[in-house]
């Protein structure tokens, strides 16, 4: 089924790195109609499509206490999700901005404060696979940046209700303005506003090309957004030190998650590669959705390069998402990469970690993106502020400077503005 | 010519917050060609364009090493860009991302380590002001970051020259790669690359309408920008403590920018406002860029508050992409602004301290957009990758977990990636 990919040379290897694209041209026309319709029909409107496209009959947008209260998960999963609760809060935690002061002229003070960005919106699909996981990662950081207000946007099913692990995990993080809402029309909601739902200035998290296409319209209309958006995806570059099984198993949890995410294994050790497609047949017969896997399966490649210094560079060509290194002297690879949301380093470092439970951020740069974006952290919610202090004796230190640069750009009010206080200061 | 507006009432804020809006339906189609018209013909299409609008015969696009030699500027102006560089190395150094690698449970190791953006683009305006500050401001954190590929281009004038100043600064702060090339030509240039001008993966700077409209566009197709622009703006809270002839210095340095910049005066003291009004007129009289200032002022407001309080809660609505305390007792407000690009506390901190040389970014938020993003700082020029490490006693103390969350997600590769590691850990 995946065949390996031999004897490449580096100018081709723009080809392989070619991502599954997604051209769809009847899909911005179909999200602008949506966010239209919600702008101007607000509540009406959402309960509407809300009806037309999950089939509920909805009398409040809004989950309510009682639906909170009642939403049973067992203990075991509550006690994974406290357990993964407290990680990614540890983790997070450290990310805080400590503010610290420079005086970088005598009497010149400088500094910057972080502040929680006032209003943020989280957008958590729902449907088969109910992503609570997800409200973690961006609930967590957006309460520890201390965001006033939160509002979270999930689609129901088609009794009205919404998974109880999604409010469970809500209700843990502290998050109670959950609306039922899912797609396109979520994120115009939250973009926009309605009766019922609050606006926000910063729309988070993951969904389907509707929701990822409404996010990009929206940015456009001045709401920011976390980032952009493309399918999820996975590099693994194994050694002679790899265990393929557990290479194997790491891209079909890759595979298993969309049709359109990729998966590429790099390895300058042929045997291994051979071995670890062999382990992938092997556990794709016994996975549940392995007609998902082998369609993306489909989208990838194994590719045998020269040296493990060549896996290095394609990877970082290629920017991945996720980045393995399944190596027992992963180690020592760490200065070779450049472009990755995120690293998993060693044969039990996997993926599923830094998904679940590890503490690191699972909200990651897809699409190449990992060249010029970070994932979600604490500063994805934050707004830093400087601020700047002069005595007296501060301005008398630079004014000097900012008269000669500001005559010299031709901003001769600039200029005033500090011969004004200098003449003030030398009148005294 | 500037009229105070009294006794308003809150619901009516937001009135008096209307930025002047810029509706240009044809800026984007005229930009759209441009772009389309540079990845197409690339060096040609620039060296035309550069043709047509700046009247310039180039025959080639990079400023060679005789030209950057051969850029004269006065020992003072040296003297002062040098102070200036400084102060803006020591602020910005001191936000590199220390590395902390935390662990989250036993065995479990993550931390985040900040990689300079590889390939980035500065664009600098040139023509009547030659925004050589803006190099600084850029340049720096550029370097700081460790971006391995700057780039810069600027617009030429009739006979093919660059300001020395600009020259100056960008080899001051190890600039080399510099092209002659303005305008939306200039982004797209950047963006898509040419026979010439490397790609990059993130384009910086100020512009005007073309400039912000390109980097609006490039966005996009998948370029990062540093954020979204619009005109500049100061507000200024005056209290009785404030000096009218610096209010309104300050207020004049920011009219002069532009037409469409705009200037917000509040106070809860009514003859520090009338007085600051008069002191405007007389300053004014004087000021080179008069006319453009008085363009400004037209869109601009001077509002009387019933508190200090009512203020910063007017400055925290509105979201200045400056905010001066002009008050002897600023230091006591600084917890109660919110939404603000950069803030100057006191008498003597003025804008222009900030422009030029204090150490602070001046690239900041405008038009609104400091309820949701920072100014350019290191971070603009990095990306955060988060690695992580987990040993076997790592995965078998978060390993449960994981598998109850993935299982209950319905994703059962994620689990199995975990499982088949626990058994091999057990089974040694």
């Amino acid at each position: 089924m995946m065949k390996v990919i031999k004897n490449t040379i580096e100018k081709d290897w723009s080809l392989l790195m070619k991502r599954p694209s997604l051209e769809n041209k009847d899909l911005e026309e179909t999200v602008k109609t949506i966010i239209e319709e919600v702008k101007l029909g607000k509540d009406a409107a959402l309960i509407k499509i809300t009806k037309d496209l999950q089939g509920a009959d909805l009398n409040s947008l809004q989950v309510s206490f009682e639906e909170m209260r009642e939403a049973e998960v067992s203990i075991e999963l509550k006690e994974a999700i406290n357990l993964a609760k407290e990680n990614i809060e540890k983790f997070h935690k450290a990310q805080r901005l400590q503010e610290e002061i420079i005086e970088t002229s005598p009497g010149v003070k400088c500094w910057r404060r972080s502040v929680g960005i006032e209003k943020v919106g989280l957008y958590i699909p729902g449907g088969t696979a109910p992503l609570f996981s997800s409200i973690l990662m961006l609930g967590i950081p957006a309460q520890l940046a201390a965001c006033k207000e939160i509002v979270l946007c999930s689609p129901c099913d088609e009794n009205g209700n919404i998974h109880p692990a999604i409010l469970y995990t809500a209700g843990l993080v502290g998050i109670n303005k959950i609306y039922k809402v899912g797609g396109a029309q979520a994120i115009a909601a939250m973009a926009f506003g309605t009766e019922t739902i609050p606006q926000v200035y910063k729309v988070f998290g993951p969904g389907n090309q509707h929701v990822t296409k409404a996010k990009e319209l929206v940015q456009q209309m001045g709401i920011a957004i976390d980032m952009p958006a493309g399918p999820s995806e996975v590099l693994v570059i194994a050694d002679e030190t790899s265990l393929p099984k557990f290479v194997a198993a790491d891209l079909l949890s890759q595979a298993e998650h969309g049709g359109d995410s990729q998966v590429i294994l790099l390895s300058d050790n042929e045997s291994i590669l051979e071995e670890s497609i062999l382990e992938i047949s092997k556990q794709l017969a016994v996975l549940p959705r392995a007609e998902i896997a082998k369609q993306a399966l489909q989208n990838s490649k194994v590719i045998l390069l020269d040296s493990l210094e060549d896996c290095f560079k394609f990877s970082n060509q290629y920017a991945p998402e996720h980045l393995i290194v399944a190596s027992e002297n992963a180690n020592q690879h760490i200065r070779k990469v450049i472009n990755a949301g995120s690293v998993f380093l060693g044969n039990y470092s996997c993926e599923s970690a830094g998904d679940y439970a590890s503490g690191t951020n699972h909200t990651l740069p897809t699409n190449g993106f990992a060249k010029n974006y970070s994932g979600v952290s604490i500063d994805s919610f934050t707004k830093k502020i400087t601020f700047q202090e002069l005595t007296k004796t501060g301005l008398s230190s630079i004014g000097k400077a900012i008269e000669i640069m500001a005559e010299e750009e031709g901003l001769m009010a600039h200029k005033n503005a500090v011969s004004i206080r200098l003449k003030e200061i030398s009148d005294v």
